[in-house]
């Protein structure tokens, strides 16, 4: 190591460092990917009557054993902005060193940009793989812990405060529906991920070139001398494209990398990276909002959840931090920002653009690798969360019983009516309040209390435990639709 | 007026000023939806029996016949955070003026995030109702151009630079299947959009105290003296949630409300404002796609398209301005931001968050105006689109012929060999881009060419309008896809 | 009100709503300032001898006099894309109603940039003045609070866990010195917005023409047959600008504006805009840190501060929530957003940009209500609140020692040597956790501890009062260095 | 290489791989930055009397000696959330080795954020070096071009239409005053980057316990047995700080870091962060309005300015991109969103925060990599840029003479009156486009113009060279007040 060493090794993100999603998303990775769209792309040619099969097989031993040198690649990539210029060179090299005559097979047809995308969406449906694991493994560990807790209760609380009891059954119920929300839109996401193919400007031109066709003869709509003006007016329409060479091509494209087929070459069309984009912020949004609550229940005066081994510290030896959800929750900070690069970049001018189809590289890589990070963390603290059923019953009593004030305002509106059941129940709340005494000893001083409500009844009515609604009822709801929801 | 007057009518928003979408999403237009979210809840309780239905009848008609000051209610939403507060004190006073006994029943068991989250799904699922309409108008007008353009050959244009030709059928077939997708994905959001309902925190238990139902008692898990710790273990489920009188208040309030119902009260769990940001900041994106490329066209020098009417300007009267294509693209640029904070709030602790919750408000609000503004503009555009050929045409001359010079290097490929055409090809382009002469020129004084291909074929290579590959059918397909996609 | 009415009245910013910074952003804000915009050019061009002194007082009165139909030009700003080529048209009419010499001086030789940019300028100046206010008298507050408690012991928490004790006054101190930057970085860029003139292009040549000056003849650097490139080489330069008219009005528009003097046109050069992004996006985040605190403190289970007036629920009588910290915070989630579309429209092609420019009006308006109302909000908050000291004295005790356990050590490390230091802590703390006995009581069990500590001693150490470091020391630090700063 | 190799080394960022701001943030360059800080750290603390200078020395020597394992530690990082826990343990053994007595000096008293932070500002200092050369090389350039070209005439151009001419000279005297406003404000900021030191919760107190000097006890402002609520109320100061053990540290750390004293620690008091990200935002804002230029002048059909070296293309021979530009609006349309993750961590609860810490990391490295990329990529652009002046005067007549329709109007109006004189030109304006003639051509055909104006001055007025207004005077205005600003 030298300071001037520019390799990035994960120091900067211990979300991911040692991830799948992180070997998954390397430079290292997307070079292989290069290679594979290359080799599928001369396959798909060769299927289709374009190159000779023997041309297939050599590009494709060729960038199976190609161990490119990544950082010339990267610094060669400057003169042309974009990897896949070099790579070409290379590859081409490779194979006319075994197979002269392959050699011009390499690349045919295509544009850069056909490579990059290809290789992108490849990195992208391999990185989402172990993604989607830790999202299902996350879901049976809330699973687990939604329908242990469904009737545990705990405070629930509402812009910072106590506010009534629920279950944390209820609550790891909720976060169970965001999780599988977003391994929903993920997989979806990905089963969708395209090729990409268009050549030089979208339109396989070159494709046709190569096969020989005959070329249409392209003509305006309706033209006159002046060349006048048209404004879109519908002709009848020809039978179809099935025969066209260039979507011919395409489908066998799709087929050979494994990926799905397009309808249109998507250079400017940026469906599958918005949608990736959309996928990943819901992703990390979901277990943010997981960490969120984790880090207000660890806290040392709360103390209601406990990430299984908490992280050390450099200065404190008694201290157990909640490291995982620090982490996811510094990921979901971040997504966000990325997609919005990302959706941003839908707008993008003319067949490429000047700028936002290079600006979605490396957010993409890193939207894909905070996610993975985060997904593979939030895994771990799922399956690892201890619960403190005790802290939580401690916690409910620390308002002195206000927290189920609501329960005996409902309960007293019967026989007092609605404002004096609520008057006699504030008056009582705030002398609680203000003498440090709990509400059961307030109300009791209410003479019209006594004589509606017998003691016994005061007393369940005052039991956080006896005013948890449909919490349970949600949580098992919540499981049931998550587990219908799967094929 | 007065320079204090705190109203905003729009004129800082000339893309939505005017606009169904304006008037669908005005603060008037909340407060509406308010009362209607109160008047359903009610009716929802009368449904399940937890109200009489005179309650609901009188309700539904105070909040039907209320025109409350509106401004007033902004500024009493300032003590509490929101609005709902002094609403619900407004109309409780309107009922109790008609039917003393129904004013217990207004806003009965809910939360002012019930009502509050309720009456902004109304609201979205209202405005987007137009730009459903618009997006739907410009698809229309847009097939037509992808259907009578499809064989009108333009310069394909990368990175600002002529690459080789496309036709203007098959940009317009691209732009076909962004509007497409973003109707889908917004019908799609739109059709999902839940009522809100939990009560204080989520649990719904004040309705099960009005109810008089059973409490269910809460335990944990498995609990001992000391509180111990748990880890979730799965048990048993109980049999279904179909009796509990909270879910059947949910089921009955989304009818009376006209929205889904939702698994689980959301008040932390932000899945619809997270899918309404990504299919808003889609859309914002796909139409501002379209404004790129209108704004590219446009231009002085290029001058193959111009909106059906321009803009006017203050100082100078000749000029045409594509106003319609700057105000979405305006639109474009601030869009993905708002989804940004919109997705980010999807982190949002306990059971109601303290910032994120009301952060959301603003942006959701703005996102659907630009959106629905920009959609209405963009259907004008389409609609209005005045289409050159004869520009394009004279623009595919600019480059005298290096526009097509792909086609002529793999046409030379064959008998010159790979290597060699493209050092005949590439000398001949400097040469011409040199001497200010055409490629056609250029490469006859290049000895090999002459000898290799006829005159005639050398004409035909060098024709733009014989050289756009699979364009024509790529914009068949594509007019195919979308119409097939439709119910 | 019907639920059509467009006019929005704050319902969705009760963070600003009725605030001085919400008047002074509102659409007839925008219009007044125009007007003034128009006047003032007038008057500057009568200042320099391009109008007579009457249409500088004719525009003036008129100007003045107006109370244009805000809505109507709303409406009418949709043909044009911005609502200054409405205005004239109608500050025309007034002008020419009363005096019709003066009607072509409206508005001569201008671009509606200019007035929309200069309009933009005066409404941000004036919004400005309260919130810089509202910083200063929270910075006394925050002052007063940094003195009053820096030596208020209470636990310092990072990673959510209790870590060492450290001061209320290091606390607020620290929120003062945040208020001060954000005051200073406020009133800095406040003081330099500019007027904005360039005519149609940012040549200002309208005037040239309009005073009849002789016309410089431009001509390229170097320029031959060919229309040879050129690349810059430097050349003497002429002696000055002053008696260019151009620059002249430029200086004059700036003093009858009250706005300071750009060094040129700025259509697309949009420092002023940048800088205000930065400027309320740093204030918004000094203003989100102080509430992120007082969220935590204010905690049912910490109470460590109360808000000095806590807002109600529509649900729950008894609770007082955090209502201005709660506002406060969800506008600092917002502004960052905002910022970024602001930051990004510095990329402004050409010499008015296709989207850019149109993409700031609202993103800049409501960052300046956002942070208008969070700076109202959290001036309140600061001088209303409330502090705990018993609370924080109360929660230093509840890791039973170990919040000090640090100090402990380091005591230790003198008479046991580190290693061996660090291993007693760590098992007495690790003893006091399980045992639920404190970190004093499992240290006596350690035979080595007694040998190496006197009991009185011991008993200093474990005193969180007695670890606070340079707490009070930096809390006075930072007072003294807010208070040097101010002139 | 393997695809499983997960080191990143440029591959997708052409615009910063192989720049010094790369090598300069790389993560060896980082675990480099954290030595000095380790090792600055004793060297003040044997400074102030805290340890011995056998410490410093051994300490300086073992970090400047060290090669620690960048992945190891990465990964080692994971389990604490930051590396620098793991660089202590390698540092503390490696000090051990040589000089057993001097390992309990390393990182004494510290905790992590403390030699991060100072790492992550010592980082970005010596990486902004190089920027700041980059934007001072621009500067020259551009001013050179500002000169040379400062009459040189070409159309400006307004919602991408031609409005009037400008010159060429004066749009690059708009991007020096942009350059020079970034260079300004990035070189201040990184003059104040401060170095963190602030011990566990910000108190310093370990130090002072390692002093031994007497612990200050803490005692509320006002306490009373009930724990009585206070609001801070100013009481006299005690006289200063500059005997605090840990004020006095601080003042040392700085100086043996290379850095500026902090007044605060600024643990969670950002505002070095959030200054860094406006300002690169800011810088790549500047470089993204000059690349949106550039991209717009080089467009096939209009050709005023030339990348002096284009980047090739994969598919077509001829072309000759501007890449650089394309890279670095690529930037520009990233920092704002990292920046706005930036100034939203500035919301930083307690005195280590949840999640906003660590997402600042990667963002911070990827604005500077950027900003620095972009600084190096338009730094060549501004050198090499080739400008065509008969490109710009063939541009100037495309539109027949509109272009200069103003100057036209306003030499009408004096004879003509200023209606008569607009009209008169709007209606030859109209039939000179619609006629495909010129204005000179349309013009003559009004009566009215002839007897107005005599043909030699109509020729001038239809001159575009000789309607440039303050053009020339306001480049030479911005070159002065550049070279003025200079220190």
């Amino acid at each position: 190591m030298t300071s001037a060493d520019p390799a990035d090794v994960g120091l900067l993100g211990p979300v991911w460092a040692g991830s799948a999603a992180e070997a998954a998303t390397g430079d290292a990775a997307f070079v292989r990917a290069m290679l594979d769209a290359e080799a599928a792309l001369t396959r798909a040619q060769a299927a289709t009557g374009l190159a000779p099969v023997s041309a297939a097989r050599a590009v494709t031993a060729a960038a199976g054993a190609a161990r490119p040198d990544v950082r010339g690649l990267a610094l060669r990539a400057r003169s042309g902005g974009n990897p896949v210029i070099p790579l070409v060179a290379d590859l081409t090299a490779a194979v006319a060193e075994q197979d002269a005559a392959s050699a011009p097979y390499v690349h045919r047809g295509a544009t850069s940009q056909d490579i990059w995308d290809t290789a992108l969406m490849l990195v992208t449906r391999r990185a989402l793989e172990p993604v989607l694991e830790d999202l299902e493994r996350m879901a049976r560990a809330l699973a687990g812990l939604a329908d242990a807790h469904r009737a545990t209760p705990m405070p629930g609380r509402t812009l910072t405060q106590h506010a009534v009891p629920t279950t944390f059954g209820l609550k790891a119920a909720g976060w169970l529906t965001l999780v599988a929300a977003a391994r929903a839109r993920l997989a979806t996401v990905r089963a969708a991920l395209p090729v990409q193919l268009g050549g030089a400007a979208g339109t396989l031109a070159a494709f046709h070139a190569f096969a020989g066709t005959a070329p249409v003869t392209g003509a305006p709509a309706r033209e006159d001398e002046a060349g006048a003006e048209t404004t879109g007016m519908a002709r009848p329409r020809p039978a179809g494209d099935a025969g066209d060479v260039g979507v011919r091509l395409l489908a066998a494209y799709a087929a050979e990398a494994g990926l799905a087929e397009p309808v249109l070459p998507w250079h400017t069309l940026r469906v599958p990276v918005a949608d990736l984009a959309a996928a990943l912020a819901f992703t990390a949004g979901a277990l943010g909002k997981i960490a969120a609550d984790v880090l207000v229940l660890s806290r040392t005066e709360i103390g209601e959840v406990t990430e299984g081994e908490g992280g050390g510290s450099s200065a404190m030896p008694h201290k157990s931090n909640p490291v995982r959800a620090v982490l996811v929750s510094a990921a979901a900070r971040q997504v966000p920002a990325l997609a919005g690069v990302l959706l941003g970049a839908l707008a993008a001018e003319d067949e490429r653009p000047a700028g936002a189809w290079h600006a979605e590289w490396q957010p993409l890589r890193d939207a894909v690798r905070l996610v993975g990070g985060a997904a593979r963390a939030a895994a771990e603290l799922a399956e690892g969360l201890r619960v403190h059923p005790g802290r939580m019953r401690d916690n409910l009593r620390l308002t002195g019983g206000l927290v189920v004030a609501e329960h005996l305002t409902i309960a007293l509106a019967g026989p007092l009516g609605r404002d004096e059941a609520r008057q006699v129940v504030t008056r009582a709340s705030r002398r609680a309040a203000q003498d440090g005494i709990t509400l059961a000893e307030a109300i009791t001083g209410e003479p019209t209390v006594a004589a509606a409500l017998p003691a016994e009844r005061l007393r369940d009515l005052l039991d956080p435990a006896r005013y948890l609604g449909s919490a349970p009822a949600l949580a098992g709801r919540a499981l049931t639709a998550v587990e219908e929801d799967k094929p």
